[in-house]
């Protein structure tokens, strides 16, 4: 079973650790053993942070876009309502679901949009779009590739505006840079084999100094102090 | 402190990863430091996996075979209940705890045979059958334990049936495959050490192949193919 | 931003696993990449199991003493009630929090002195106390810091008793003993770098055999029997 998948993650934090912008979103196509992407489309996006729902919209049009290059048999997004596929998604389904009443309000915002996207993908693909969310290791996957890239887009804002910027990582991972890529690989527990990666393809990295420390004020969640040599 | 518990665990999926039959359980006897089984007992059930909540009982009758066998100072069983001693536990009990209408259903059903087996254990050896369920590392072992065993039977089945299975394993953990021995490693943090075992006395795992993937649609679990040669 | 943090841990348990006394409190001081404590005060406590809450209080005392010798830009109470300022926390606002009426309870009862404490901090440094609890990286270095002076602070007890002692470790921890430290090292994932430690000063490391062993009853917990030589 191959499977398209998109995520957004990362964020610019201020010097209190709290999150002012999302960096970058990825689609993947995995395939069994399901450890990393066969191939994937990445974008910097530095959204605020005040507006991750609407990042969701963004995110299925990516993986429209890369349905357009390579196959899969059913598309996963970042959306943790057990895995039910979004054409039966409706506003009164979700009344019978565990959601907060602010999640519901976003979700009605944006619902019209994503059913859009997701329509266009089952009618041309012949592929459901599922709402699962957490429950999928394609979209860690997404959320570990779209952070491996993440860093390159905060490299380059750092070595454009000439100034330190204290990235956060997505949850539970760790970077590790070889000559010219960023792997990120998941800390999760039984996910030790799992990772995302960007090709660092014009040489920013050499350009900068990275220092890995914990967020203090988040428990799980790792950041990146990005300074220009 | 010696301790007989019970589980069952690993289950066959169809190509959507979907849950079809729960393929074994085990019965295990654990003292310090609490690591892996000194004993157990295991049985292929290959029981529906829409009939979970049966298998509890089937769970005790093994702790009670195990305890004609070997000492205990206490039964562990894989309900989550807060650690109450099943002799305490009735109906009326139920409307105070967190579990869901469905949840409350089942057990009501599966109750007063529980109770039985419960209480020829009581009477016979003066020991407390604990509804401890995710808190026991006991529980934990004979998780293992029973699907240490589960490969050993789902390859057997492969083998008589000459096809492949897809063979869904517990919860974060990986196997280890010896020269005639399988060991089922627990992934969770802080269970680095805990381990659960089958001995292969028939060379059946010389007769497949056995390929490890990510269960795409489950986080922390993974998945065998088993593929006969 | 640097950081103090207070908590305490570790238990002297029964030989059923029951905690019977929380053993020590630590107020740590730490500092990007936020690993360990710079510096540290520990005391013994051997206060009821029971009695739980009333710790919190003495833990802001120690946060108060620590004050005075090093500086802090804010600090971290183990309180999970999402990171807000003790000042702004009233008996009001409880009736909002997502917490149990027994915790209301026991905060209600305590709140008059720990907001004693807060407003010295913070009157007297200009600093806030966040009640911040499991969010905190810094609580977690103080429960690993109270937990590795707990272990000497058991051994003194087992000698002087002259009997064993079975001592509950923090959650999800294990502890390297070498010449004349104690190190507990996190086994949660993505705090593989996270560490507290204790110097034994008066070489009781020496005089006692402590064993590892796993708490059958409460997955994630590891205790330790320290026995007299």
């Amino acid at each position: 079973m191959k499977i398209i998948s998109a995520d957004s993650s990362a964020a610019v934090l201020n010097e209190k650790f709290i999150p002012l912008l999302i960096v970058a979103t990825a689609a993947v196509q995995v395939s069994p053993p399901y450890r990393e992407a066969n191939s994937f489309l990445s974008e910097p996006v530095f959204a605020s942070a005040d507006n991750g729902h609407e990042v969701i919209v963004h995110e299925a049009e990516l993986c429209r876009d890369l349905m357009a290059k390579v196959k899969a048999d059913v598309v996963h997004l970042d959306m943790s309502l057990g895995a039910i596929p979004l054409e039966e998604l409706s506003p009164i389904q979700f009344s019978n679901m565990k959601i907060s009443g602010r999640a519901k309000q976003h979700l009605l915002k944006i619902l019209p949009r994503l059913r859009k996207v997701a329509g266009e993908i089952t009618q041309k693909y012949g592929v459901q779009v599922l709402a699962i969310g957490k429950e999928s290791i394609p979209v860690r996957i997404a959320e570990l590739t779209s952070g491996a890239n993440a860093i390159l887009y905060a490299c380059d804002k750092a070595i454009s505006e000439k100034q330190s910027i204290l990235l956060g990582l997505p949850s539970k991972c760790q970077p590790k840079v070889t000559e010219n890529r960023v792997h990120l690989y998941s800390l999760i527990t039984a996910e030790h084999d799992i990772t995302g990666y960007a090709e660092d393809r014009n040489g920013i990295l050499k350009k900068v100094n990275i220092n890995e420390l914990l967020n203090p004020c988040a428990r799980g969640f790792r950041a990146l102090r990005i300074t220009p040599k």
